[in-house]
């Protein structure tokens, strides 16, 4: 503590400065702007949790609270030794990164080995926050039934390679980024700003693979093909999380610009986006609701919040606001008939998080390529909004290309890698507790006991 | 993802750098820091949420949920369509704003048709966020009989036309601004600087008519003309709401001086006066509450840390730290006895959001023409601080005249429009839920269930 | 608000900026951070708050709550009035501040008199957040048997004096500061960047003394030695409280910096070892909970963060990545077997406050003394790195000595008053409650009545 503050080019205030004086200041204001960020999305792993926790039985809560701190905890050690390198070390091939694969790689240094300004550090900690992000969508689906080792294997893989990948192709020096020099994918590279497809789809692709192997819940579905409600615990800590989840998703989409100066008016629409697709993404879902269930769903309200931040997440930055509004309406429609459809389907997700992000994240990376208009595309990428901008906004059509092919190789990647390993898990350490477990919760047979002791008791004495 | 940061006017450091240069990262951190602001002004919403829920019976504990999702939801969608250009749009006679009612409007342009740079879309996620604040006062107050509908349609007209009106007068081109040319009421315009009167008092008057139309629970009063306690579910949400509201009242309060640059000083003085008047509150109100109740309550503590941060909000950047210490004092023993007063007059207010939000608005709004030194009036506002400073400061009295007006004049147009719509509500599509469904809960009959089905059985075997 | 953005040198953009235009940017930017790590600090209180009550038995719900506000409010009026001229008042015989005892004091003004620009309000804003969070780790470790009266006494002597004299020792001119001109300790001064020793240490010893003072709760302890598991609430809001705290130790650490402009890059670091020994602790403690206990424990995983974020506090700035490493998973190591040590001794330390914050924070100002390597040094701290790095990077030693007198001085201190204050009050209103009072717990015979009422009856029905 007790710094003095900046020497710049001279202490007389009344010289000219330089246009180093302003770098200084600039460079340190992106720093900030990053760490803003990381921060913000780094709490959505409370909103993750809190959400979770709310939806299943009690007598899972120390199970699921130790699966999100692990995802954290055990997200930042792959993500130090493997990940980022992974993800954002030099190309080889376009299909992964293959150096930097610690924080003493070549990402935190200059090439000739002099110290950075430390811009990478911020970056690193703003995507270890993405990547904890992905791999915790998996554990509200497949919650209450998937064993511990399981998850602890799943949540070490996905955060060292198989996301790692999706981030190289998507927003490094992979085949479908944005960001080549050359070489670009429909000469575009894929719309995904913030991570509709990159992050929501991977994560909750990832889930659709583990729900399907390790199966349902018992008692969640009849002989006769309809399907039971099991006891979720608190609505209030089910909306207490989306609340979460909604306040960091400003860091999720803001943020994404990654540098402020030159882009601060750039993260102020996408979050003005961000909030009007949350908006119509939850009127939809609500009103969905009430015409399917007959009243007014306080679910239907977070999950579409939820449905209309991942839809635009993709296309936040170069939508306008009245694209954001239909982008948030089909929101609310692709995920409440694609939860409909799983429930059809037998497929057993929790917290719906399937629906959430991986559907609805397939929407999000389609709709941007057709409701990125040309003045915000060249705002937030570069000068080729004639050939890429969105096909309801004068593109020529190559958007729409890119992103189509850029969901199939995601799905693709995903569901290749994740069948794999969950599979593999099954067939030697198992992906599912024994029923007995099962049914008496996993709290009290692994955790060392029963959440709320006194509260089940129904008394306070001692 | 992956921009390359801001290139200025050359890419030697050892060149001078224009103002230009300067001005581009200037006027970037302004819209990060009205971002940062917005961001932590829509947390408020969390805790609005948590300190509501906490504070109802268990029977409505989703009702409440999806009433303050609803407030955040239908603000955005009415704040774009309308509110915002009601607020800030070009006055017409000095009432309302009148163009402007979407994102495409003027203020999103600049005169030319060119685009902005981006603080226009900060801003209006920045006055989004205090128009939520605004409408969710009013759901705690009514709680656990006000119909669903009901105050659906009291929110949409909130958001879209009540509170922007008072933005308008208050802070943009009304006939009340501090910010007009010429023509200042009383040669000053109001100080209410982050809105004691402009959202607190109108969220809190509204609050009382609501109050008032839809009558009492059943159960709360009795013939005697005493007062039941009915149950409230958790102190602890209750605590964790006001803490959080706590945190977000520094971007309520200290982002209101809407630019860092030039301003951080006066942002970081009102946040210490906020925190000194916060402070205060809760130690006047608990002492209080102890005298009167004859116990450490923690309901005092978290209601007079509120009082505090309500009376403290218009004058927050105006004030000494030791005007924050007598605004916050006074402020404990205004909500203390005017939440006594409600009782007296059986007005039944579940959160006591009418003693915190509209009288010690109303204090707060009258404390800001006392207690304004002159000092910080010329630093926050504008050069006229011997004729506007505050009336113990050295101030012609001015202040005390244009608040004071200030203060009859929110009254008479909030308590005007909001009778007519709540009792026009009353006689159409009625404001309360029946006797029965009051009875055995708004969760059971309305939103698809009982919260916490586990817990209230008693057991936890699937 | 509708305030107009700074006005440069000229408005004509073309023209040459002077270091003065690129000063005000600077120096309101270096403000907005100290404003930005001051409210996530401040937010910490809400995570010891929920982390606590999750902690105590539902009895004392509301006697837990209070005192967290207490600590935040007492906190603020006792740091105002008395606690940061202790600390940062100039120094008279290195030992303790002698001047600026309010607001008012020559802190916050030039020496001319005339007005700052405000970086001092922010301080004190900043420095407020750290005493309110040392004082209120004693709370958890004393829960449900110390006296509300007792409390109150001593948060306000610790914010008061206690702990400011700390601050003054180690942060502003005392004599073990590294800010200091002259005669510094060891030649180096102490490396406690963040507060390992000056924040967690004195709270946690504090904690200590209280617990030792107070006794352990009736029932905790068989007469044969081995202990109970008393009834905690709720291990969801332990884990909330848990994950709270970790983001708020982004704004503990990483803006400790105190400036931005020049030390982003400081910062960055900051954080990513600030999350690599969180991860580390974590993983550990849980491996070691695992061993030791046989289950995987969600209480080990939340205090084996907490060690991991405690341990790397002081050498944050000035280890590498892999440094943070080994001080995390030593953490896990210290928190796990000091808990158990306590136990041993018959301390009652209801939420393990004493693990975490003396033993944790002790070996983490060691640790600093260790890992600091040359080129974090110089950046971080002044050019004396050759003989001020860590002992493991090069280092003379020097700082090894420094960093191990000021363990043992602050634990001199803090046990001598502590004791003091807490003897005398054991002897006047007494440490601790009365039997029958903690037998049916606070709520109810302090706090107006017990939490959840309608749980604990097992009906909804008004």
């Amino acid at each position: 503590m007790a710094f003095t503050p900046m020497a710049f080019s001279s202490t007389d205030t009344t010289l000219p400065a330089t246009i180093g004086d302003v770098k200084t200041v600039s460079d340190d204001m992106d720093i900030f702007w990053l760490m803003f960020g990381a921060i913000l999305v780094f709490f959505m792993q409370t909103g993750f949790a809190m959400l979770e926790v709310g939806s299943v039985s009690i007598k899972n809560t120390k199970n699921i609270l130790i699966k999100n701190i692990g995802d954290a905890s055990l997200g930042a050690i792959c993500w130090w030794l493997l990940g980022y390198g992974v993800a954002f070390g030099d190309t080889s091939g376009k299909f992964i990164g293959t150096n930097n694969f610690d924080l003493k790689g070549a990402l935190f240094e200059a090439d000739d080995g002099t110290l950075t300004n430390g811009y990478s550090y911020a970056s690193w900690l703003f995507q270890w926050a993405f990547a904890a992000t992905a791999a915790t969508i998996v554990s509200g689906a497949v919650a209450e039934r998937v064993s511990f080792n399981a998850y602890i294997i799943y949540s070490v893989i996905l955060t060292s390679f198989i996301y790692p990948v999706v981030v190289h192709w998507g927003w490094a020096g992979g085949w479908a980024s944005a960001w080549r020099e050359t070489d670009l994918l429909f000469g575009c590279g894929v719309i995904d700003f913030a991570g509709s497809g990159v992050v929501h789809m991977t994560g909750g692709l990832a889930a659709l693979c583990a729900a399907i192997v390790v199966g349902p819940r018992t008692g969640r579905f009849n002989e006769d093909g309809t399907a039971n409600t099991l006891p979720q615990q608190s609505a209030v800590l089910q909306s207490l999380g989306t609340l979460i989840l909604w306040f960091g998703w400003y860091g999720f989409n803001g943020v994404s610009t990654l540098y402020i100066v030159g882009f601060a008016g750039v993260a102020a629409k996408t979050m003005v986006t961000t909030t009007i697709s949350a908006a119509f993404g939850a009127v939809t879902t609500v009103l969905l609701g009430k015409f399917n269930l007959g009243h007014w769903d306080g679910g239907a309200a977070n999950n579409g919040l939820l449905a209309g931040l991942v839809g635009v997440t993709a296309g936040c930055s170069t939508c306008e606001p009245e694209g954001a509004m239909v982008i948030g309406i089909i929101s609310g429609f692709v995920y409440t008939y694609s939860s409909k459809m799983l429930v059809m389907l037998k497929i057993d997700d929790v917290v719906d998080a399937i629906p959430v992000h991986c559907f609805c994240g397939a929407w999000g990376v389609f709709a941007a390529s057709l409701f990125a208009t040309k003045d915000n595309y060249g705002m937030a990428y570069y000068d080729r909004a004639d050939k890429c901008a969105g096909a309801f906004y004068g593109g020529a059509g190559n958007a729409v290309g890119a992103n189509f092919v850029f969901i199939l190789a995601v799905t693709a990647w995903v569901v290749a890698t994740c069948t794999a390993l969950f599979m593999g898990i099954k067939m030697t350490v198992g992906m599912r507790v024994d029923k007995e477990m099962e049914q008496i919760g996993m709290d009290d047979s692994k955790h060392g006991g029963q959440t709320y002791p006194e509260m089940m008791k129904g008394t306070t004495a001692a």
